[in-house]
């Protein structure tokens, strides 16, 4: 495993800590989140999973985690999930995997969201990663012209054969390259009232807890 | 055929005067839409529409009306629409027809939006019909228990046998029962805010001509 894994797989290995018999665990997407999985199957807890993506619920579902419908709970009281970049406010870029949107809603129902990653996640300022903006595909050409006529770089998201990719929702992606986002929260207002766009991946005020897997574990916390 | 329809039909027709050879049109969707369509067709001019929902893009191919993409188009010259409410500001709401999503889409896309309305969606006030919410299906119940938790009554849509309505999108309808809208500038944003709202059905700002069918047709322009 290389030192990038490995960072992750001690992250998401600490962030059991958090998780107790008997509660509602919301379940990330990507990679850190796998090595969470893993460590979460072995510890054999009587916990209820809320899935963010496909590929999760059917990971959990080979690993024996119970998953339900999100819908089907009253509350959730974790989620551990990973970051594309998070910054020194604990906001951060989510979306890399395509799974913003379900990550969200989950997010927003949970009463606490830690996330966790490796050490090469944290940055002074969001938007080195390219920001992810689910949209609808109706119109997205258009979209895309809009958004590149505001000089922020849209991208549609396509897989390694070239096709246009498609959320888990029935979505696409427009990836934006903005290198840096000087006002993540104006942005994030901007998109959301903007037609067409269904979510973004700017995850800003969601985080409690953010666990960076290095050399050592870092615990950094929202505290108001 | 009864009066509101004769009321519908005389709108539709007035409407075909805005429209002129080689022009792009956006068609929108409804029952008088489906009257403009007819007329349109009759004039047997050289249009291209862009479409806003399935329904009418049958109907248009039905009657040899060309059909392309949105993104096929530089631009839309005008959209004709229907609407369910429209108020002494020309504001409305729409989407009682589950298309509201392409509608406004095609709607921000074009340079002018004429709407087409009997005289009984002329409201002094926007709210008596229930506003439509375009949500993503997954965790939407707890979305419709927040909305419900803000007093704003949603009702997740359903079809005559009681299954739950699916948009052209691939999402739910929640309608809100409101009986009157206070602030539909500020319950707008707030909507456009909400992780899990694709859209809504309030419509401001949008239409620059409104061409209401009674005992004889008012023309209204929104001047500035």
């Amino acid at each position: 495993m290389n030192a990038q894994d490995l960072n992750k797989q001690k992250a998401a290995a600490f962030a059991t800590r958090y998780i107790e018999d008997g509660m509602v665990v919301g379940l990330g997407t990507g990679s850190t989140v796998a090595f969470f999985l893993d460590a979460l199957a072995e510890k054999n807890l009587n916990i209820t999973g809320v899935t963010t993506s496909n590929r999760t619920a059917a990971r959990s579902a080979e690993l024996g985690i119970k998953i339900v419908d999100i819908d089907e709970v009253d509350h959730i009281d974790v989620t551990v999930d990973g970051a594309d970049e998070v910054d020194a406010y604990l906001n951060g870029i989510k979306g890399g995997g395509a799974a913003l949107l379900m990550e969200k809603i989950v997010a927003k129902n949970s009463t606490k969201n830690i996330w966790i990653v490796d050490e090469s996640k944290v940055k002074p300022v969001l938007g080195s990663f390219p920001l992810p903006v689910e949209v609808v595909p109706y119109g997205s050409g258009q979209l895309a012209k809009k958004l590149a006529s505001f000089g922020l770089n849209p991208k549609l998201r396509v897989n390694a054969a070239g096709e246009t990719v498609v959320t888990d929702g029935g979505h696409f992606i427009l990836d934006l390259n903005l290198s840096a986002i000087d006002n993540p929260f104006g942005l994030s207002e901007m998109l959301n009232q903007e037609i067409g766009v269904v979510e973004h991946g700017l995850f800003l005020g969601i985080a409690n807890t953010v666990i960076i897997g290095g050399d050592e574990i870092q615990v950094k916390e929202r505290r108001h």
